[in-house]
């Protein structure tokens, strides 16, 4: 069968899958767990053999990092699937009870989405969290990882799948999908496939968006912003901004470019240059901020940016509009934060900046599933249709209506015979 | 200046209009309103222009008579427009509010989606529907109306956008497109354009859906079923049958195919059968219809056809499950009816049936924004990503992510010297 007709039979399942009770969908996540740690030689063992084939093939270190899948990373992918079993269902959430009228009444509740692919890193763990997070918010999933973890994939494919089913779930609920050529093919079923989660590199994602009429959430750029506002205390502002360019300068939530307001930058800057020069990290300034710190001249092209490196961009703004419209204009709508002490400056900055999350006095890199309390996160929007930010199980989900009657029909609403009532249950 | 670039200066405009006050823009509904009155008679002339071209064009009466606003239609956009203003504010509802550690608070707070582009039929009163729905969800949009009708929307368009303006709303935060070329220009605004409500023909609203990066919200088809399962009342199904095809039989949730259990086959056929004939309703039946009321031969196509017509395919089923596949197989997710007295067969089918809308025992014909009482429309969506079904204002925003801190960093907490306590507030 080819990646369509699996789809298309998926799309079959689909409904199925989204009727499983939450029982049976907790039950096979614990089988799932169980399976997994039954499985650990075979599993550890087929990651071996990708760490193997990636160092062969000169796979760079971080990139190795990621791939391996010990006992370490076991354990965390086990407790992480702990923590979902102890999430609460999101599908069957009543989110309207109205009666429209004697005898008819109308239900909005929450559903799985359908069929979903998700397209991840060459990360086993991603894998696992993946595929739990489609399992217990009822949705079918296709499972494409990144190559070099083919073999980890292969088997803990068939463990995860094989433990779900004979927990109950329905065949076919879940599937692999293992070559470039299926992530086209897969591209292609807007018939079948209901929503797309890309995740991996900028230019991946924007392929995926560029070339699919199934609806995509994910992110392409992360282009984050630290603006620090004239009255900001600069001890902190130095170490938000170190934090937020230092802690994890790959993760999307990193920031890339600094906007400083003209009178604090005399304060701000020189410290600022210091504390970049003794973390490593190149600061890029433009002219006025050259006057200030020694630092390496930014282009244009540097604001628009993303480095996932220990580069930053930096340029002074002459008032709080300036920076809001430089981070509308360069910004990817992913997290951008002020740094102020001004309630009334930070409440502007928060209204005015269109992105996914607008934060004041912390840093950038606290824009993630798991430190917004929400258990898991599938990834991150920075879209503005369906979920923004971090999308934890709540972004699985959709809703449909219910109507119940006993006869009722248009045709006397129409001409009056009958009248709505509206009354809210 | 293009679209394009209009579009691209709309968007710098779209942050102020997100955040005027619900005053503002209640007051605004309300100049618009008072506008409309006061230039009833310069309407109401252009309106008598675009009357008499479509006549000269030959336009067919049925679109005739949605092109014309007189004083009816216009009462009714009126009334609408009161209505409107009595909605409650759909922006800045706190969805969220979360302590994530001492003095680390997180909102998640509703924000208008952006800019809204939004391509109608020519009927004068969507012009003013849709502008309004817009303005009270804070949003900017850039609206086109149907050809024809392209004099009283440009009137329209004026003292709606004018009497806006002078009661505060943002310089641009509105525009008119009108030519076809100006549709095909903003298909490619993805870069400031948030999303697209084409509405219209099938055809249509299809090429929307291929020819663009924007997401669409909306619908192509809307092939709706009724199916009358083996315990049913076969006077009810009749009533509701002839209504969800026949009230209106034009409009998107008619019903367009009708599923019959073998068992009651031959009691509801031959009366059904009857009802159509004297209703003017072409039945177009498989062989097994045929067998038990005269009629045309349905062909394959016919049930994936949506014929907004007095025109109805017919097939027996031998089980519910088989109705329930059949719909999930050439449905179009919109509205599906199940006619039984039977509470375990109700829900099994509105359970397992994979659409916006799962009824039972009433007219297809109720999937209405009006009639679920959201007390206004933007139009209907088969998608499921984002709304579901008939949007009204809540489809209109989005929400964002507040983080107020006072110096949080996330080294802290990777380190372990700080740990979130996740509390809801």
């Amino acid at each position: 069968m080819t990646i369509h007709e699996k789809a298309r039979a998926m799309k079959r399942v689909s409904p199925k899958t989204a009727n499983t009770d939450i029982e049976t969908r907790n039950t096979a996540l614990r089988a799932i767990a169980d399976a997994i740690t039954a499985h650990k030689d075979e599993i550890k063992e087929a990651n071996a053999e990708d760490m193997a084939a990636a160092k062969e093939n000169g796979i760079p270190a971080p990139v190795l990092k990621r791939l391996k899948f010990g006992d370490e990373k076991i354990a965390d992918v086990l407790g992480g699937i702990d923590q979902l079993i102890g999430l609460e269902d999101p599908v069957g959430k009543i989110q309207l009870k109205r009666q429209l009228d004697e005898g008819l009444t109308l239900i909005r509740q929450t559903v799985p989405i359908g069929v979903i692919g998700v397209i991840f890193e060459a990360r086993p763990d991603a894998m696992v969290q993946v595929s739990t997070l489609c399992l217990k918010s009822g949705n079918c999933s296709i499972l494409k990882g990144g190559s070099e973890a083919k073999r980890t994939n292969r088997k803990l494919f068939s463990v995860i799948y094989e433990a779900a089913v004979s927990a109950g779930m329905p065949d076919g609920f879940m599937m692999l999908a293992e070559t470039h050529d299926d992530i086209d093919q897969l591209l292609k079923c807007d018939d079948s496939v209901d929503l797309l989660i890309p995740r991996g590199s900028n230019a991946f994602v924007r392929h995926i968006m560029d070339n699919t009429k199934i609806p995509v959430m994910g992110h392409a750029d992360g282009i984050c912003h630290i603006y620090v506002d004239k009255d900001a205390d600069t001890d902190m502002a130095v170490k938000i901004i170190l934090d937020a360019k230092t802690q994890y300068a790959a993760a999307c939530n990193a920031a890339e470019t600094l906007l400083v307001h003209k009178d604090i930058a005399d304060e701000l800057l020189p410290k600022l240059g210091e504390a970049f020069r003794a973390a490593g990290v190149e600061l890029r300034g433009t002219p006025e901020v050259r006057e200030r710190t020694e630092c390496a001249e930014a282009a244009e092209e540097d604001f628009s940016t993303e480095y996932l490196d220990f580069i930053i961009s930096a340029k002074i703004v002459s008032d709080i509009d300036e920076a809001i419209d430089h981070i509308n204009t360069y910004g990817s709508h992913h997290t951008d934060s002020i740094i102020t002490n001004d309630d009334a400056a930070a409440e502007h900055f928060m209204d005015l900046v269109d992105s996914a999350g607008v934060y004041r006095n912390c840093s950038t890199r606290f824009a993630d599933g798991f430190r917004y309390g929400f258990g898991a996160e599938v990834g991150i929007s920075t879209g503005k249709i369906h979920a923004r930010g971090p999308v934890g199980l709540e972004g699985l989900v959709t809703y449909k209506y219910r109507l119940y009657g006993n006869g009722q029909i248009v045709g006397d609403y129409a001409s009056g015979a009958r009248q709505f009532h509206f009354k809210d249950l």
